[in-house]
């Protein structure tokens, strides 16, 4: 059966992937004066007294909002909010599954910046975490920035940071492969919007050589025209040479190709013009910017994909459930910069240098060390840098 | 063990009375591709073509928020959204065990009307229903009617309705008890707030004779001073005969009091001075007006009260799981008087008349037979009128 159909099929007969479940179970009349009226005056006045208390009483603790408003679903582009809803149910459930955080789906009716912002916060109290989810770039960096100003729980863009954890874990790996040094690599990312800002971001970061970035209208460059704020900020960090053109100037002589754009726009041509042993990642889904198997013959030694069918599949599962199981765990006020380097090592680290191999660099998404190994490093990292609250 | 005591040990070790699950199953790499990406993007677009199909693959037409600003709880007061969470939770816990329905609560940082009304809107295309719970009144009259205006799912917020349903089912079994008609009643109401308002409406809609209400300030009549635009409205249906004074005139040869007030504020010699064979639900919490077999004693011959270890306990969750369950089976666009007064008579009926006694006017909240009785009655009135979608 095809896939589509199948999801259809299994759709209507979830009706709806989630469910939410009682704790407490409710026998008798004791039963309810103990979970509800008039016992459950007692947690309440304590959390009146220590705000702090509601992690000890309430489910928030292990609780995170996936919120979108469906402006940049999957593939399909502007959806909006309820259409968005069993993408929302899915990560919920992926959060669940993978790392034992119970999510909720909340898909707004409104695509206004401030709206967005407004509704978050005034819906904060019920959740420990905000994944933001599927909202379009740019207005996703100024929904982030501003939540993360405001509430003082982890807000995590996972279309952004997700993404960008994996590629550079795969990115760590891959350079053991390669024999190449990171801080020696230039890297050219196709396609900077949600995912690619922060790819770009992080990998700087961590310390790449350079990265040079394209996007529809060719290389990015300081003084470029018409560069809305977001990439001016690339512009700044991006490009130390001053490249010019467009993805064929730009993938020239680097090693790294990260593609977060569009199906085939990548020829064999392009990836001979790399340096040898050329890592590519070639995300765009469901069909990459060059198929794998094209790749590897035009000169790659490393080929990942977001497809599930081939190796080295650069995964967000990988990541979220973990990051925030870890931030969750020790009540981190935020996800930051150091915390996601350490959730990139953690799934890299995963793969022992005897297994490495240009087909195997980055774990599977049903590795079950995964989400504790990453949660841990978080969490160890969110300690170090002073973000606990236990 | 103190109730209080035991509600803070259970509370911390449930940590959260409400748990999200996955219906799917997520065990290999297919199923990923069912339930999330590539197969979700069949679901989505097809909501995204019709909306109305997100009830058949999504959770939201079984999925109800519990939302509160956290003004009014309990008898706690203005304790704020956080701390309220653990009666929200609360809540969810008795919509599933009681009507099978699934609720999420959604506690607010804000406790402004227009922000309220707001917040709710951007995130109901999440939900199926959305029930208001202990928001202060005059603001929940506001907030409310705006919510009706603007959603097309049900909004009810049950301190108001599902309280005069209760009472209303508990009247209609009174009135059979006391050989009393219920358009002959005269009823004191000491307490018009969120609760008492909607009891007067309520009982006013279904044909009393007449209704005395009661305030801090004394009798509410037309052209008192200073009534806000709730009071004011209540002076226009109530009080036909044009009585003055305090609580002993307001109750002095009526048949029926509700109390939704204070503690201890009815004496003997008032319950004397009610007519003959006098109905009293006397339902401030934890303690009552009056003490039942006070009220006996002075001639009452049905007590009613807020307390589940005295007869005849008007509790809301005899009305309000199987009100959503009701609305949320037909996809009613919204819950109306006739809805309310079906799910009175349906909680009514299940007293047989042979059964019926003083002490017995009102089923057990463990009546396994309510939620499925009030669901069935109120889905029937809305298809009868009109409100439901399928």
């Amino acid at each position: 059966m095809d896939i589509k159909e199948e999801a259809i099929i299994k759709h209507e007969e979830w009706k709806g992937k989630i469910e939410i479940i009682s704790k407490a179970e409710l026998g008798d009349r004791h039963d309810l004066s103990v979970a509800y009226t008039p016992g459950v005056a007692a947690p309440c006045m304590k959390i009146h007294d220590v705000p702090e208390y509601a992690y000890e009483c309430t489910a928030i603790g292990n609780m995170v909002a996936v919120v979108s408003d469906g402006s940049a679903v999957l593939g399909l582009g502007n959806i909006g909010g309820l259409a968005g809803l069993p993408v929302m149910e899915g990560k919920c459930v992926l959060f669940k599954r993978f790392g034992g955080v119970n999510a909720f789906p909340i898909v707004l009716s409104t695509q206004d910046t401030d709206e967005i912002v407004r509704t978050v916060k005034a819906i904060a109290p019920s959740f420990g975490g905000i994944n933001l989810e599927d909202i379009s770039a740019p207005r996703c960096f100024e929904v982030e920035k501003r939540l993360k100003e405001e509430l003082d729980i982890p807000v995590f863009h996972d279309d952004q940071h997700g993404t960008a954890i994996c590629v550079l874990a795969a990115l760590i790996n891959a350079a053991k492969v390669t024999g190449k040094k990171i801080s020696d690599m230039t890297v050219c990312l196709n396609g900077p919007g949600a995912a690619g800002n922060a790819i770009i971001k992080l990998l700087v970061g961590y310390g790449v050589k350079d990265v040079i970035a394209v996007d529809r209208t060719g290389i990015i460059y300081k003084g470029r025209e018409k560069l809305d704020a977001a990439k001016t900020e690339l512009a700044e960090i991006t490009n130390k040479e001053g490249r010019r053109g467009g993805l064929k100037e730009a993938i020239a002589s680097t090693d790294v190709f990260v593609g977060v754009s569009a199906p085939g726009c990548v020829t064999a041509d392009m990836i001979k013009s790399m340096n040898r042993d050329a890592i590519v990642m070639a995300m765009a889904n469901p069909t990459p910017e060059i198929m794998p198997d094209e790749a590897i013959k035009a000169g790659a030694k490393v080929v990942c994909t977001g497809r599930s069918d081939f190796a080295n599949q650069v995964n967000n599962v990988l990541a979220f459930p973990g990051v925030f199981k870890g931030a969750l765990s020790c009540r981190a006020r935020a996800i930051n910069e150091n915390m996601k380097l350490a959730a990139a090592h953690a799934i890299a680290s995963l793969i022992g240098d005897d297994e490495l191999k240009p087909d195997y660099v980055i774990p599977s998404a049903f590795d079950e060390r995964v989400a504790e190994t990453v949660a841990k490093a978080v969490r160890e990292q969110a300690i170090k840098d002073g973000l606990n609250r236990i």
